[in-house]
């Protein structure tokens, strides 16, 4: 079987996030304009675990090993990456929407808007 | 940063599965007493895809990416887990549960009790 | 305003289930055909208070309650309605979908494919 | 059965609310400084709607109507309510937070907390 490269992951799964940059994107240094994580480190060593879990999960189903231990671990994966997207989003919340309504005008409420809508895909997800 | 090693997960994530195998364990290739796995290999691809969605969102946050981007890539990844969980149990439905029936005695209810604490895990997480 | 009759509910909340009963449904004390509910008397004192929940909610929105308070009120009455879903969940594979596998034939396949249904829509609500 | 009374429930179900209001209440009348809510007549008409949705789930237990019927009539209150608190949310995050944000101080960081804690309940539940 030919496994997904992370090449062909970036540009299917990604692809939303990768219409939104410019041409010019920047380079990682560069990234600093969005700043509002934070604690970065955390939240790295949480995916880096998620995806050993991932790792895991893919183990135990190549072994065969007992489905409700499978599904067990898939509820841990699931519990740990909503963590994740919690912390982010309160973080988005303090410094991204704060700041919007702080500068006043449309900007405030489309960034409510563009985080309810996260919130609801959260929720149904 | 040390990364946790994937022995370092096996140990800690994986512990209930581990306790519960016997120490004679059947090597891989002998697992086939748990065939009860409609498509491994659909399985396995769609597993190891969720393991490269964990690695873009880790790099999305190394990259310090737009919150909500990195937010809709965490509920495509949701959802993709919450697929692989149905489709597992439904398998284990199928095949374990009505085996067990089958047979009578209390085994069916053993297992039936599993399999709802599993859905409860699934619907709460 | 006018408020929806009970007996509006019923004609359109309740099609799936109204399409389902043929011109001979029996009367209400007959329906003991569908006796799998381990106690009722427990499921309808929670769903009578579900109700209740569901009528504070409505009192807390018209008194313009504190709007976080008013969401701690729909989060517990969420975790209570699916816990009658879980409860109703067991009871039936407990006995519908062991019965029918214990038949044979492709009657539990059929049972077992409309809960693992049911089963997909609760944790994708 | 002696079913709880609307006044049973207010006591125990909506303790945390109640327990927030001082002794000098406003009357209802006088609620008006939580004016947060967009389109008031909207919510009560689907959270009327949502207690006939428990109602008519009570009822199918009651006749032991057929389990996988009941289980959809409940995912459909389930997302009906899961609705209303993602448009709450949505008007909270709109009005009140972005007032505290305009405010400064550390009222929007209260503000802040307090809705992530009522997102994560929503997404745990």
């Amino acid at each position: 079987m030919t496994l997904p490269s992370d090449n062909d992951l970036t540009t299917k799964d990604l692809a939303i996030t990768d219409t939104l940059q410019s041409p010019e994107a920047p380079t990682p240094g560069e990234h600093s304009h969005h700043g509002y994580i934070s604690d970065k480190s955390k939240y790295l060593a949480r995916l880096k675990r998620i995806e050993g879990q991932a790792r895991g999960i893919h183990r135990m189903v190549d072994e065969e090993q007992y489905c409700i231990d499978i599904l067990t671990q898939i509820s841990a994966l699931t519990k740990a990456i909503e963590g994740v997207a919690l912390g982010l989003l309160d973080d988005h919340l303090k410094h991204c929407v704060v700041d919007a309504a702080k500068l006043g005008g449309d900007e405030a409420q489309i960034k409510i808007a563009e985080a309810s809508a996260a919130i609801a895909r959260l929720v149904r997800s």
